[in-house]
């Protein structure tokens, strides 16, 4: 870290959730420096959580021994939507009560005296991967991330696509089953509801209830109790060979396969980038994924396109935030 | 029409189909000249195929009485996919055995001496309709084309959106029910296995065999044969204020909502258009399927998003190959 302001030096980029703040100084090639993580006040008035993220960059920029606004170039913020990313207000997210209409990037930018921007958190890693990670060099990049839910970000030539309004690139909540289960946002068998965390363990405990005998594995991972079986351990039976797991993985995989070829058939990209808490499991699934693709697209090239695990983990955020303000994705 | 080459002057917009091969000549307002029709020998060999075309341009010409390559600017043509707009090679579409891997813009302009683009038929449809139609003014603009089958084309500040291979846009084969019925492209549960024509017709001859009293005013359109109830017979038995018929068109536009509600969530356009010869009959339903829109969406602004009837009908085709020459779609 240079001890000058640097047009070209690091970015603090900040992630802010429904239970926590991380943030991180990026360096220009996408190297997370340094990280930490404080608790959100999620349900506290907008001023403590305001408060929440000036802390961990204050902490950031004290783990450095020096102030931030003398030697950072900008600070980039992933938080969970509805925002709008032309204004950096956040609208009225869910799991941020603490926010309604609320000037986030001009308030941050007022106390650090530095140019801030604010996206959607999927948004931001998608771009973090095109700059910097699984998707360099791709021109048409279709990124998800798989977790406790589902959320996608499409990046055209470097640029964030974001639409009319910022709220393009909801593809977590593309519906393939309109008469399935009801997801959380209202809409019916979005691939959110389908095949992101929950539904993994809902299914899982759905078969182990239908045959104990077969879920024994996960049975026993959850102390006996069908309704204390996670996505996680269905991750673990699976590592560990259990064929209950297997096939729980392989039907959220052939789910994932019909959404992806939605998305191939209108975006036909350059390559498909999944990541989030979820992905790694799934790794093993992406060869199959990519072999029957093309039965769910009408995309005659679609065997063609890469699927690939995302290069930043738990800490996509962090490097999406830095990535907001990255040469590519500047204006 | 003026006498000599003009670089502003008019195009001819062919637009070939399965079994006709349309030609006209388009101003620079997007008004259509004139225009004439030919066979199309879709399952003859190559040069028939090729000469179907140059008959329809030559006709046009003919009846201006001058030769076209003295005056047009540029010659841009409509064709079934898949194709390869960037070298205006035909691939292998199902409704024209006659050409495999044939370089259609090649051949023309060697013919005619003037610049020769092709696209695929929705993406041009797309293009007519944002320049000079109905989507006139917009940047985010999602068009779909309701027939025999659903086309669809995205159109980003007035230039067609393609995709890595120009496979992009192919919005008709957005599965919304991936256990539903089989689609002619092998999917299951494609908006336009759903919705378009022949889906509207084997909906009501299914309601009409369940509970032929109510189907009675149908099958008097069609003659007392359950079989031979048709799209258009459901329109013109709506038109008459027939019950059925509504509710057969009310399944139809809440599929195309939920189908909607997707490309909302993914792309988050300006506008959204409706063309096609199935437009019409569904017309008097837009309103009610902008007012369930923000149902299957998670936009917060959804409800905003105009829903418009295309402002060009069979003779799209025309436009849309004019169009690809149009100033705002030149690179």
């Amino acid at each position: 870290m240079t001890q000058h302001f640097d047009p070209k030096g690091p970015v603090i980029g900040v992630d802010i959730g429904g239970t926590k703040v991380a943030a991180g100084i990026v360096d220009a090639s996408g190297k997370i420096l340094t990280q930490l993580r404080t608790p959100m006040p999620a349900n506290d008035g907008e001023e403590a959580g305001l408060k929440a993220v000036t802390s961990a960059i204050d902490s950031l920029s004290a783990a450095e021994t020096t102030k931030p606004q003398a030697q950072i170039k900008a600070i980039g913020i992933c938080a969970p939507g509805p925002l709008d990313p032309k204004s950096g207000v956040v609208l009225n997210p869910p799991n941020l009560p603490c926010w309604r209409n609320f000037p986030l990037a001009a308030r941050i930018s007022d106390i650090y005296r530095v140019p801030v921007k604010v996206d959607n958190d999927a948004n931001a890693a998608a771009l973090a991967e095109t700059i910097w990670g699984a998707a360099r060099g791709y021109y048409y990049v279709f990124y998800a991330t798989l977790g406790t839910g589902i959320g996608t970000g499409i990046v055209f030539d470097g640029r964030i696509y974001h639409g009319r309004t910022g709220a393009a690139g909801e593809g977590g909540h593309v519906s393939i089953d309109y008469r399935g289960p009801v997801c959380p946002c209202g809409k019916h068998g979005c691939i959110e509801v389908l095949a992101a965390g929950p539904a993994i363990a809902v299914r899982a405990r759905g078969r182990v209830d239908a045959n104990p005998e077969r879920g024994a594995a996960l049975l026993a991972l959850a102390q006996g109790k069908v309704e204390a079986v996670t996505s996680e351990m269905v991750g673990k039976a699976y590592v560990a060979g259990d064929t209950l797991a297997q096939e729980i993985l392989q039907e959220t995989a052939d789910l994932l396969t019909i959404w992806l070829g939605n998305i191939v058939d209108l975006l036909d990209p350059d390559v498909l980038v999944i990541g989030g808490g979820v992905a790694a499991m799934l790794h093993p699934f992406f060869a199959e994924i990519k072999r029957l693709l093309p039965t769910w697209c009408v995309n005659p090239r679609a065997s063609e396109i890469p699927l690939v695990l995302a290069h930043y983990g738990a800490d996509a955020g962090i490097a999406g935030g830095a990535a907001l303000f990255s040469e590519l994705a500047s204006e």
